[in-house]
């Protein structure tokens, strides 16, 4: 094994050129899902080649038809064949006004307990966590000259917004991509002192519905009662997904879910999660799913759906005495176990359908989906990066699991047939796709010198 | 009686001067609901004082808490004291890309079939509909010198905005505004043929009501299931104020209505109202409410309760994995017979704070409201307008109820004690509130001969 000491260090004294370079990148305002912020994206995918390529990896910037992704290179080392992947893109900034600093002006505060965070969009999801990866291969470039593995690093810019361009382009490089195994970051610790590898992950898939009644808004006064309104329809239907005891009732919804193991439910539990705690920081106090599951299994191991947004008529300021021409929603769903997302979509799209009354019809958008995934344990590179967390954490590492979804750990396993090493240092409160979001200043530092560990011990 | 030949003869040389006058009106952007439109509701306000003291009357352009009043007086007559009605504020124009034309560029536009009408945000409700009886009074002074009968004018900005300044203004002013009847023109014709004196209105009020629960937004993916939804809950309140015959399940909802009267049912009967083709016109082809009762019944004397707006979450382009702190909606009710406003308005706050789960809680904005009208057509004025109308347009004047809340209605009766004669010109397909809002030239051209008719019946 490469000598890790001084790679730590190294780690250590260049720390806050480390932030200043993670600084650059979150400067860009790479909104995926917005068509206003596509060069925002491009500019952050160059960024980051022209870093690695600094590094001493071979990097390009490979357009796709949506956002460009990244692809690096240093396969130079004997070790294994480790392929690293991050996003780039971040969720949009709405609402601007609940945020107490410019989102895309980043800066490190210090609270009153001496604690420092970073602060702006995607400083947690994901650009903080994949610069954690980037700055231990610096170091151990810088210290070393190699490093412990053959390392492949892969970045794109879609996962906020359904990543459709990565299947075709996994699909059409898979010799280049397919390696021993993925690490990726993108990720959270079990607690501030506790490291977590993710073993757990829920799927997802997201549907647009609008539904559509008259040909035109209509005076409420002169037409109210007599004609449909398509938010009475919509907020009904929308009603109907959940019952009393929070299951959902599409027909075949929980098809595919096995119950959780007991081994699992057995460590889940000593895990000793508070939800009172969790919730609370959040101003909630009860879980709001399903009764008979405990709030930690309801996101671990249960499928949702969740309404996301929702909007029709008149949403101004004062009174509009208006019944709309349509109303809609976004919808997303989490998948556990064997759930398929299509099959779910279509089983969405006819339980709307047919709850439509006369007059109404219902259009549909979807997003592309993933499955769940489950990651095989008793591969030894587990145990091996496992050891490496707890000694720099000095706490034992967790396997966790994880509410939400990385279709990337999919399309590895199912294109590349590769399973993936899911560490990462968010923590809970760190508000990602929220106002505010930051990234521990701790999580950044030791989820480097945390990375810097995990490469020497899986090229050992 | 004076002669009336003359008058309409003037009206019809002075047609074109008529419609440029409308235009200049139009052509403020007097949308009271909207603080950024102030300037523009003041500005249409002193146009009407300057265009009325320029026929003769003694206006002025009072100021109150919210939008001005304009006032008018021309009591030199020997006949009764007649106090005309309307308002010169608009409905916001969104959604501004449905609309063929900008909405404050008015035009005159000819159909395939010769026939003209007039375009624009206000052209119908309410601007076009108060300016036939301006132009009436101009034609008599023009012909006479004088009115057949006293008038005072009084113009309200406040009626799209919930009307808050109207009633301590009447109050204010009792002496000055108390006259024998209230001429209104802010209703429609039966149809394009036959004109109409509406009898019945619907009372009504608003509420804007926003569901909390999570101290900010959350990833949907971390917290789903978990965390109260705000969207789920509202939309799950909302389904349940209507049961599936198209009933309001709010408690006492209709207390105070009495079963509409035989002679009333069967005259409205007899008016031969088909839904297929009401409804038809709008895309539309079912009757949506109770299912007991009529679309006629359901639109002139049944009460309502209609969302009007949604919205919470993401609503931008895309997709947002977010479950957010808050979701709301605006709620408007129409009454009928004895409802009282304020009585269901806390029974629907009672109706939502009742079904909130733990960890939420509702916010109320309420908007003030009206109660439902009846009118006395016993007193004499009703049948000599009647004939007026049905002398103008060659086909016996009807008896109608309408749908829309005109709360001044109520008002006049309660701080003035003073009955009104609705009259007025709009059709059903004007698209009032609605995008391409239009009048049709006919009824502004035969609406200001119908009051210069109506003005000479009541002064004989």
């Amino acid at each position: 094994m490469a000598d890790l000491a001084p790679v730590l260090s190294h780690l250590d004294s260049d720390a806050d050129q480390a932030v200043e370079r993670l600084f650059e990148l979150l400067r860009c305002q790479s909104i995926s899902t917005d068509p206003a912020y596509d060069a925002e994206c491009q500019k952050a995918a160059e960024w980051l080649a022209t870093d690695l390529n600094g590094i001493g990896f071979e990097a390009r910037v490979a357009e796709t038809p949506g956002q460009p992704i990244v692809v690096a290179h240093d396969l130079t080392a004997d070790g294994p064949h480790l392929m690293f992947y991050g996003h780039y893109d971040v969720q949009p900034v709405d609402p601007l006004n609940l945020w107490d600093s410019e989102p895309f002006d980043p800066a490190v505060r210090t609270r009153d307990d001496g604690s420092r965070y970073i602060s702006g969009r995607g400083s947690s999801d994901d650009k903080g966590q994949l610069m954690t990866f980037v700055e231990a291969c610096r170091a151990h470039k810088a210290v070393h000259g190699a490093l412990p593995c053959k390392v492949t690093i892969l970045l794109e810019g879609e996962e906020e917004s359904g990543g459709a361009s990565l299947p075709p382009f996994l699909d059409a490089n898979r010799d280049e991509l397919t390696a021993d195994i993925a690490l990726i970051c993108d990720t959270g610790m079990w607690d501030a002192r506790t490291p977590a590898i993710t073993t757990m992950l829920r799927g997802n898939f997201a549907e647009e519905v609008t539904v559509k009644a008259a040909s035109r808004d209509l005076h409420s006064g002169m037409y109210g009662s007599a004609a449909a309104n398509p938010i009475h329809i919509l907020t009904r239907i929308l009603a109907e997904i959940h019952d009393g005891r929070g299951k959902v009732t599409i027909p075949g919804f929980y098809d595919g879910i096995e119950p959780l193991p007991n081994a699992l439910k057995e460590q889940w539990e000593a895990l000793g999660f508070d939800h009172t705690e969790f919730l609370g920081d959040v101003g909630l106090s009860e879980p709001a799913g399903e009764t008979a599951y405990t709030a930690l299994e309801q996101i671990w191991s249960r499928p949702t759906a969740e309404v996301n947004g929702i909007w029709g008529g008149y949403t101004g300021a004062g009174f509009k005495t208006v019944i709309p021409a349509e109303a809609s929603a976004k919808i997303s769903f989490r998948l556990v176990g064997k759930q398929d997302p299509e099959t779910i979509r279509a089983a969405f799209r006819e339980f709307v359908t047919e709850r439509l009354p006369a007059d109404c019809k219902a259009e549909f958008v979807g997003r592309p989906g993933g499955v769940a995934s489950v990651m095989p344990v008793e591969d030894p590179a587990f145990e091996k990066a496992r050891g490496a967390l707890s000694d720099e954490w000095e706490t034992e590492a967790a396997f966790i699991g994880e509410g939400g979804s990385i279709p990337v750990v999919g399309l590895f396993k199912e294109i590349l047939d590769m399973d993936s090493l899911l560490i990462g240092f968010g923590l809970k409160d760190d508000c990602i796709h929220s106002p505010n979001e930051k990234y521990e200043l701790r999580s950044f530092t030791k989820g480097a010198r945390s990375w810097a560990r995990v490469l020497a011990a899986l090229g050992a």
